[in-house]
């Protein structure tokens, strides 16, 4: 990959450019892929995805995050700015995506349609990253379309990407349909849009979940009209709950190999378990969206069987 | 067609006349006509109208509009701004009006009124504008008036045409009556209202969808009330969903001479064709709208028969 | 008249005084009256003021507006500053009040309260005041007290008041009860009210309806309690729907010389009437106003007869 | 009374605590008591406090207050900004207090929660005071609190005693809960919980209602809680619709002498009467409020039989 | 302790870091634990903490709070920055935790979920710490998640406590699950989750409630999943209704030894008592907090029997 194979957006200025390329060259290994590992739970699921009958007890300590981050072998840790905060003078040589808005899982939509607000600014993640340092490559935000708020989040949305090339960082949307006026929220036409929206918007990559399989397609094969649908927007999708490792792979290289997706981005099926088993797992989701592994080469460089 | 001809609104400052009257010309091609290529459906209708049986499968792939304004024969491509900046590098002789809100149709009216909001700043497009360079002319806004959040659209719009207008852009509003007051979107009484809010706020361009034909007169006839209303603001059809090429055509023909419209702003009858089709169907339309070509001699130029 | 018997409010700066004084005379010609020609209605009513059965066909075209303005013998001409861009470098020797907000009146009251926001800010009445120039003596504003969401209006109505004093601009409100609290919207003690408030606030003038006349007492006897109220703000009455022309003119000399009101703010009345009828109109509207000449004068004048 | 007996509260500027205490002793004259004029009802009660059977007509004129404030032994008036605007000029000797926020008390309850804005800022109050000038000495604010929208007139008067007190300005704020959750108004509770609000805002003055008096104890008794509650905020009661004077000025003297209040602040029972009654009845309050004579004393001294 | 033990959150620039530890070791005493007295409540509850059957009578004044923190043995006294504002003259020498928002307890979650804003900024606490000078150490914040308004308090929340770190100042969040869709606000799993959602946002302490037992587990033994999901931001129980001294203490040392709390907001059990009584329990709290006294030395060593 050279720097002419990388889309340096038109609102990144000329003087950022190179900034841009090198945030973009961080996160991607030069692969032209991204494994991120999304951790905005705490806030985003509450203390469910951290404590519980089938999560390892070492998931209770919010520093495992951190830990998996440094000792694994991901592409970007993407985790609210205020976590960052936290424990970033400890760990500066992680790749942080900072995500900036947040809301609880607590109002149900037929109560009240979602609402997630910016609760950075650009502004606060570049002194962020200039005064520790540390390496902040880009930033995440959420938007729910679909919900009767949509408006307020397609706004901060929009200035948050303006002002984050303008600084020369990446952006990730994570693109969910919700609200009482969505019925499916991963219908295959549903999720296409959610990644025309965000190309629209101007983000580098959308984070989605995988579309339902059809009676005549898979969820992989459904990708391809989402990754249509994206246009130069590289798309990623959200791994959900644990599984089986196995079938977790086998998914996740379906996603890139079928359905030409830009690699993932994986949470609980790294951090709900233990750190010596997160970090293997991170190795496994490297060799496939990083090194280009095939699948059966994966599954036996890391032992792993059904 | 001199600079006399054109109508500089007040709120351009003298300074900056001549940039105003540089894209006013450009758009309209000195002739005081408008062939908007109007591109904002990836928010505004979802992939609904990028995917489906009746739509080619250039049409997936979002490029596919930065081709057809390349290649084909338009006066400007209006789209949202996150988009432009997606291809603007690579698409750098594209004139562009820059759409500057947006919202999905995922909420029916009657579960709550529509509100879009301004994603956008004219600083920011000037910033663009200036920083790539890039041809962005102009720019987009839409008022849903009758719903009950007009007032915020209103208050966007007018400040967006006033800072708009105070760096020589030009202004085109997207003029839709919308809401639960609203029962017949396409009364010409409404569309009529449409062209004289849009006027009332200073906009040089208003997009409204045809008036219905009543029982005595056409659309087209209808047509000459609206633009009445609209003062020296100039009129442009919206086209709606696709339909045959003549009937397209010919009804274009007649709301610019017998409607009094300026033009047009067509979008899914150009791009939901293949890339050679959507070519062709833009120099079939600057046929009409530039070359002030008849009907007949249009139809048989381009050999085109229902 | 004198200087001394204007009254200067004290938030206009005394670098402002002279500048707040010509304005006012230049509107009231020196007779401490004001004859308002009120045209807002393009947003506020729609097209339904202009196009009509009863309406003649030159109120169709906005620029009759202007052209009455400019070939009548009002004291100012009231409309939105979108549209006072539109035609004023074509018609730069007209006084105008700029209006600066305004909605539709298409959501009803018992579907949500009404709202109006500014649209449009003192600065950027100075600026066109300024750069065109235009003569701008004065800005108008409508607030709807008694709705849900009069605080609003009442906070941006108090905002704008001040800094149009600020650069000595003179100050109209538009004032009326309206909201599903408000039974009787022309009931004197109301209209007072309107008036009381516009006092309170700071205005110059305010522009209310006339109170409904009761068993006992004219509607000009009613006016003035509202005069009274409205202290040394001036008091001028909205004309309404239009009527014959004895029938307006005698309501016209007894609001003013019975219920002590300072002229009148008259829109359809004129502007639904040929160019000649209108600008025949506006003599005989200023005949009444600035010459004081008494109704018999008036009616003799101007040759009318019901 | 020295400068050591005023307490100047920690965000007055070192700069300015000789400005707050001018101010304080202007209002109180050097009698730790405040006699406020309260005149804010043209907008709070409409046109129904100065029109009507019981009120004399001199009430229908808005300069009556500004009559009586000049010629009575006041020691403040409290009036919207607007207001002090329109005769500030004509009235420079007398001492303001700038009324900030204001509302109609049109839309009941029932059907909407209170809400009242700040109109105007502390800079605009600043800037009013130096340019005519004008002895504006303080400010006022009222809070609705119990509404389902305190939370924005308890921010907007935190701000505004904040910057208030950052130019040597005095604080009063109306405490007043009020809303669906509200059952009795006046109860003792809720009168000392308004008295501790306001201290915790840090509020130099809150004006409420007297508590209603309970079965054991009056209202002056009960008023103890509500000035203990209060802390080193001074309260002072509002004297609600016109009663006879012997009864009025009693109680005001047992509100003080047994309840412990620094004053009161009456409107309607000064402004409803003629202007030498008007004149007479301040006379009578500062007779208690400043002077400090018995109540025998006072009622003898000015002939005033029940 | 030594500087090596705080963390210093990335957010403080390294320009403050001294000033941040300085804070820190002022409230914890250099014990890595906080007795924080906690008295906000003449907003939050009304006057109904501070007068009442079991309530001594010195509770109601307000003094009353500053004389046991002047006189007492506590870490900081947290309150309304207005509230300081009206005693920080003459109380220089409390360390104080300024409480940054507000609102009352009238308004049932049945009626419309609970919000507060943000009645001061960062810039009126520093410029306040700075020109009385007063030891303002840090700031306090309520969220209440769960309610529809969370995401307005979750915003205020992040950008409060970036700005405090930018000044050097601790930040403590009071995190109440709270809302319509809220059944049981001490669950272990919401105290849990409202440790975390703190800790994501960036914060220094929360302050929680104790999670109620179950059937198997103690309130302490599950305070545990609750100081793990808190990761290194503190976690501090608020006391709650006054109750006896010897339970009182006990709950507080089992909290600290058992749950791993780092310290306790107590306020109702101290204030509510006579200024001895407050000023022995302030001793005794201090003899658990940061005396690290066993529990039956603190009993005899203050002669607590129940």
């Amino acid at each position: 990959m050279t720097n002419h194979d990388i889309i340096v957006p038109a609102d990144v200025p000329n003087s950022m450019e190179q900034e841009f390329i090198n945030n973009y060259l961080l996160i991607t290994k030069k692969r032209q892929r991204l494994f991120l590992f999304s951790c905005d739970q705490k806030i985003e699921h509450l203390n469910n995805d951290f404590y519980g009958a089938d999560i390892h007890s070492d998931a209770m300590h919010p520093e495992h995050l951190f830990r998996i981050a440094q000792q694994g072998t991901i592409g970007a840790l993407a985790t609210h700015l205020g976590l960052i905060s936290r424990y970033g003078k400890q760990y500066t040589n992680i790749n942080y995506i900072a995500k900036l808005n947040a809301k609880t899982n607590m109002v149900p939509t037929n109560q009240s349609d979602p609402i997630s607000r910016a609760l950075w600014s650009i502004k606060q993640v570049i002194n962020l990253k200039k005064e520790c340092p540390l390496n902040i490559c880009g930033i995440g935000f959420t938007i729910y379309f679909g919900s009767e708020y949509e408006s307020i989040m397609l706004e901060q949305a929009a200035h948050i990407i303006y002002e984050a090339h303008q600084h020369g960082l990446i952006t990730i949307l994570w693109m969910y349909p919700r609200g009482k006026a969505v019925s499916n929220e991963q219908s295959v036409d549903l999720i296409a849009s959610a990644a025309g929206i965000a190309h629209s918007l101007g983000s580098d990559f959308v984070k989605i979940k995988p579309p339902d399989a059809t009676k005549v397609l898979t969820s992989a094969q459904l990708l391809k009209i989402v990754t249509a649908a994206a246009g130069n927007t590289n798309v990623i999708c959200s791994g959900g709950s644990i599984m089986e490792p196995k079938l977790f792979l086998e998914k996740l290289y379906d996603q890139i190999h079928i359905g030409g997706t830009a690699g993932c981005a994986t949470g609980r099926n790294i951090f709900q378990r233990s750190l010596p088993q997160a970090i293997f797992m991170t190795q496994a989701i490297t060799s496939i969206v990083y090194e280009n592994d095939d699948i059966k080469t994966v599954l036996r460089k890391y032992q792993i069987r059904s």
